[in-house]
């Protein structure tokens, strides 16, 4: 672009302003109490900082499906007094290249580093969801995708999930069992447990990921566990300070919060190794927790991931959790605005 | 969910708080009248309530298509000063499961018992329209999946067009056949035909069905027929009261209204028995009326169902009607923010 | 409809009303530069008509994908405190017919005749975007689908897009190549050249034509030249002015503005003869320019059409073209509004 235009005309977003803020995973987060007890805020009320956003537009990109973050993301967006624009990429616009230095003469009809800066021309925050191929791990955990939709867009930007990750989960999950805790307090810091489910498909690794490591990184966290098959492992980044077992039932012994999740293998990439019906949480299994709150991030397959009679009970939470993902977004997008 | 939670902090649906009102049939409304009288004012001013629905919001979720629906309902809920979300369900999420007690290792990737109370706390009103599968006629007439949706949202729910019914149409067609007679008063009640017509697909009953339900419910009638193909007859349930014929003819003799509209066969359920082109109504059949209005719900498909000749005549009120959705929406949602 | 309904009551739009403004080609502009003076005016505040178009609303229908055009319409009805409402027809409604008094027993469900005036009730202003089928010549050069809309709907219509133009496009392009010169005066008019550029799919003319036909009635035009292979030839009727060549050398010496666009064949229609990469724009040719500054509407493939080096040096604009999306789309909309 040429320097010479001046800048009171030009409203488009230059190579270099991009000093910018985002949110893409926990090590984006200076405090992650503070942010928490903000979303907590908002929770109490929601129309606090309701004009903080005004005349600015979120622009919220899917390239693959979603109910729950799509719609907090939108509604927490209102609340600040922000225009929300939702995209489906894949079905309302054409396939993004990622790649750099590429021959554009396949499936692709756009290259973010084109489609990128007009978008930040158009919106003040933006938000992307792009889920893993689940193919090849190397490409998925570079994070192509979400990195450069960053680098070219220039814009503060907020995963809705990105290939390896899932932060606006994670950040709902700490405020769900802050919550918890402050309505009940243990008088400890209390046992987390995350522990695989069985599924039908084989499905990212984002959410187990995210949640380890916030729950690494989250000054909050008693004990933290991780069970799983055996090699079901996650990628050490995340999971490095939890303990890891295969055994589910001990892992569950004297649990204050257990986190049940599906994920494919991350070693041999992308696979279902087996798919033992016992890895399913039921009522029974709660009985040696210290009467568990059982966490999911939904959809949740019931009677194969968890049972009607944990999902039914008081032991589930999953609807709060939920819930919560309004405040949490509308914490993030709030910071994103100052 | 734990009670002792402070209920302050929690602005999710609980169970118990489910003594809502909806709007999914005639039997929901106690004044169709009164009902009709709101509509009508709405359209001499649309914006009169345009503050009722502030800092509320509206999801209107489709698994189907929709046109006329989705836009007048988003429309009205602005009208009242509401923000509208509207959520593909089917293209932007993924398919609900309806059925209690299922192992869900099937294509339903969410049950409405997990995805119902997540959006009753992002909602204050709920929409949805759920098309009927028109393969087993107990399912359907069950009306399962609204009645699932209702049972676990926890809000006000209004019917988009459920597997029998379309109240919002039917509120529609009696607003509108009542403004024509209040501009042009006949001095006496109209006669109504309700007439099948030809079609190249199986299309639902709702629509028949839920017009036939108004009409016996509302005072307003005069003499309501209806006039179908041998082995077309609809469900005794909400066509009791009205007079039934095979005769076309004669069911259009004197008519004041005439409704044309096709359906699938009931008995044997969801079949084209036949499709005789002789029941499509044209200019032709209508001399022996007493000048009447045609009406159709839309889309209609033309020199089908209703002949251009009769489409774009004067006896044609489809515009008209089709444009009274804004106004029979705008007046269900205002009685239900109340 | 019966004319003694008292008019305060119908919202609907009537036949013989349809005396209204449109924007589906440069014809309907009075005047160019006054178009573009206003939409730079909104560039620098786009705010300033930040009430204009309250309580109004406009419909955006897109019968084909769509990204900058989408967003940049939605943001600039917003900006003028329009609700925008976008509506998929394709995928959130269902096919729409445009051909006069046909039997409507195949894929299409609604006649454009149905559906319009409905619309129209709707919306103050409505936008379509149709793309050509490429298949028959005549019937894409008829523009029987947008025709029909504007007949139909009863408002004012902006095109976005439709089977032979882009007029926002173009006026953006127009609005683009005016902000760099009263940046930067040549103090002469420019040199503009629309240059053919290879692709893998058979695309529309609408780009290219609009372009032409909006260079040539605009009185900033200094010399324009249209550069393609054999056979590539555009229909006369948008090209009528132009200088035409097959040598793309001679063409871009001492061009201003290059805009690279592929187009399909129009003469043996919608097809694609040979596919020279020579005619890529690379930066190697733009040496013999006057330093050009170089446009695409994008979604551009990269090393196709444009390789990287043009498309990351400053000759590239195309962001800042696209950026300016919203401007015109603005300046459009307001002139509609009063």
């Amino acid at each position: 672009m040429d320097d010479s235009i001046p800048s009171g005309l030009l409203k488009e977003w230059k190579i270099g302003d991009n000093k910018l803020k985002k949110f893409t995973s926990v090590e984006d987060v200076n405090d992650i109490d503070a942010l928490v007890k903000k979303a907590l805020a908002y929770k109490v009320n929601p129309l606090k900082d309701a004009t903080l956003g005004i005349n600015k537009r979120i622009g919220l990109l899917f390239l693959n499906p979603s109910l729950r973050t799509r719609l907090s993301t939108q509604i927490a967006a209102r609340n600040l007094g922000m225009e929300a624009i939702v995209f489906n990429v894949d079905k309302e616009g054409w396939q993004l290249e990622f790649e750099d230095g590429v021959v554009m003469s396949g499936n692709t009809s756009e290259h973010i580093k084109d489609a990128g800066p007009v978008l930040g021309s158009y919106f003040d925050i933006l938000c992307i969801r792009t889920f893993p191929q689940l193919v090849n791990r190397e490409d998925d955990y570079s994070e192509l995708f979400i990195n450069a939709f960053v680098r070219y867009c220039g814009r503060p930007v907020i995963s809705l999930e990105s290939a390896t990750l899932h932060p606006l989960q994670s950040l709902t999950d700490v405020t769900t069992i802050t919550e918890i805790l402050q309505a009940k307090p243990l008088g400890r810091k209390p046992k987390i447990v995350l522990t695989w489910a069985p599924h039908i498909k084989p499905l990212p690794q984002c959410v187990a990921n995210s949640f380890s490591q916030w729950m690494n990184a989250w000054k909050g966290t008693g004990e933290f566990v991780i069970a799983h098959p055996e090699n079901y492992q996650l990628a050490e980044q995340f999971t490095k300070g939890a303990t890891i077992t295969t055994n589910q039932d001990e892992a569950l012994k004297d649990a204050d919060f257990v986190y049940v999740k599906n994920w494919s293998t991350y070693e041999d990439y992308g696979k279902i190794y087996e798919n033992d019906p016992a890895w399913m949480l039921s009522l029974d299994k709660l009985k040696t927790t210290n009467d568990a709150r059982v966490m999911h991030c939904l959809p949740v397959r019931r009677n194969v991931e968890l049972s009607d009679d944990v999902l039914d009970s008081s032991h589930s939470i999953v609807t709060q959790e939920a819930a919560n993902r309004v405040w949490a977004a509308q914490a993030v997008i709030s910071e994103l605005l100052k």
